[in-house]
């Protein structure tokens, strides 16, 4: 089942549903005004949902509509939660060889994790709007879990009953910010504005066996205006989501609707390239002594898509960087 | 004017005005169904609020009933987003002090800030479930404002315009997790699970002149069982609410019920004490060379209060320590 949110004025937007090849769509609203109320009522909610899914597909659905993901915002515009992980050890090893960073000795044992902010996520063709060039702008290309309510201390063994969807992520982030907010210790705030959405949420079955150890084994292209940047895939994660999902859960209950991220995708050997900037950088300082790959200008284009049996999975993340408007008040 | 959020069994609850002396409530459905909801249309729900309250002050209020904390949830049971600040530079100059930490050279310069988990607030009366003792169980008496919609980039000499409610805070640590957390660089995680609420919020004119240059002038007496444990003035922030809400709203706009909290309220001397047990526990270890204040045992309570003119400002928070279930699944 392939759920978006459309734009309406409103917070959480209106949910419909998107047929399996993302041509069309249909009203959910009768069933849930939004996705997040539909997480919150799951078990009253995805039967009806599936049903209409299947009429969509099927060339039934009553108001069936052309899908324009233009008009989608993030499938959660506002989610309770948005916990990101950075389970792609090799991206932490090369940011540690390139930065001389002491590595944490149980880095392999325990997932990194940190909580970023959940109010204002973008839909696919959102602008980015913010405030400085000299920030360091970056995108990070990620696969990502929404989860139902999973109870304080729930195990990894237990934790995949409760992935409700797959969605795919840009993690936007201004590495001017990094390395200071790192050295705190009170992690990132500034250099992590608002993430991107790839406009649609997919059920797990969607990818079938592309679905499996608690991974999205998928490659996730990401291209910088025209040049492909990076196709690195999904599946090295050395932390599944079971174990993200256990360790967000460890001392807290999280929400339906939480959002668990993958952290940037990255594939061990360099020849899939990178899903972002900071990585290929730290590659370049590491080969050549010195970063040569400058970070995003204001006016470039990303794009991130997912494919699976040469089809889209989730849409496109398709966006732009601009320089915030100077506040008003 | 004092507002509450009361439990429904809904996440968001619903929203009561309550009288300036804590004892009577009256329904505000009709002007806005949550606290949530009259914070995104502050300016049509403001003045019918405020004319419930003068009604409900008068004793002229149809349907008043009385207020019972017990039944509040935290004003906003589940808040868009929860920004943490560290603006006591006296606690951080004692933690850096007692654990031999390097004082980042622009700490009276740039607040310190964390991006908290705000899904899941607790109430006033809400017992805290927690999994186990050995996690160094601690509590943090603090303030906090909650914003309406504060543009990206706006200076802190016009953040105080977007100041809706004050708010008093126990931001409830793990200070097993705290070190390791701190070192990974990405920042407090398990070490916070949920905060909980004191059960009004406030405007700012109902603390008089004790809300002055972005700060709350007053005494929070925190008592650990029958143990005052300490009772710091809020005066004392290095940085003001002001410069907290500049410092988050510098890469990305806030969604309105955005909270921003104090840190824990600290005053330099010792002599008000502290308002989290590892405050004690650093001073303890700089005089005696060792810590000798242990963390909260399962059972312990924990009572937060903040007066003005000898009358209760927010109510109490009063909450037990309590072993969480193992999970269910």
């Amino acid at each position: 089942m392939k759920l978006a949110t459309l734009k309406n004025g409103r917070k959480d937007g209106r949910l419909v549903v998107v047929s399996r090849d993302l041509q069309h769509a249909a009203d959910a609203a009768a069933i849930a005004p939004t996705l997040l109320d539909a997480l919150e009522r799951w078990h009253a909610a995805e039967a009806p949902l599936l049903a209409l899914y299947e009429r969509l597909n099927a060339g039934t659905a009553d108001g069936a509509f052309a899908f324009d993901p233009a008009q989608a915002a993030a499938p959660l515009p506002r989610a309770p939660q948005w916990c990101d992980g950075s389970a792609f050890l090799n991206h932490g090893r090369l940011m540690e060889k390139a930065f001389d960073i002491a590595p944490m000795p149980d880095a392999d044992r325990i997932p990194l994790m940190y909580q970023g902010g959940s109010d204002d996520l973008l839909g696919p063709h959102d602008d980015l709007p913010l405030p400085d060039e000299a920030h360091g702008i970056d995108f990070e290309g990620e696969f990502g879990v929404i989860v139902g309510e999973v109870p304080l201390g729930c195990p990894a063994a237990l934790a995949l009953r409760h992935v409700r969807l797959l969605v795919q992520i840009n993690d936007v982030s201004l590495r001017a910010f990094g390395p200071r907010e790192m050295r705190t210790g009170f992690g990132f705030f500034q250099a992590k504005p608002s993430s991107s959405f790839a406009p649609v949420a997919v059920t797990p079955d969607e990818i079938g066996e592309a679905w499996r150890d608690g991974r999205v084994h998928l490659d996730l292209t990401v291209m910088r205006g025209d040049e492909r940047f990076g196709h690195p895939n999904g599946g090295e994660m050395s932390f599944g989501f079971d174990q993200l999902i256990a360790h967000a859960a460890f001392t807290r209950r999280l929400s339906a609707g939480t959002i668990v991220g993958s952290g940037t995708v990255s594939n061990a050997g360099g020849q899939r390239g990178s899903a972002c900037i900071a990585e290929r950088r730290a590659i370049e300082l590491i080969e050549h002594g010195a970063s040569r790959t400058p970070f995003l200008h204001f006016g470039e284009r990303v794009r991130m898509e997912a494919q699976w049996q040469g089809a889209p999975v989730f849409g496109a993340i398709d966006q732009r960087v601009v320089q915030a408007l100077p506040p008003t008040a």
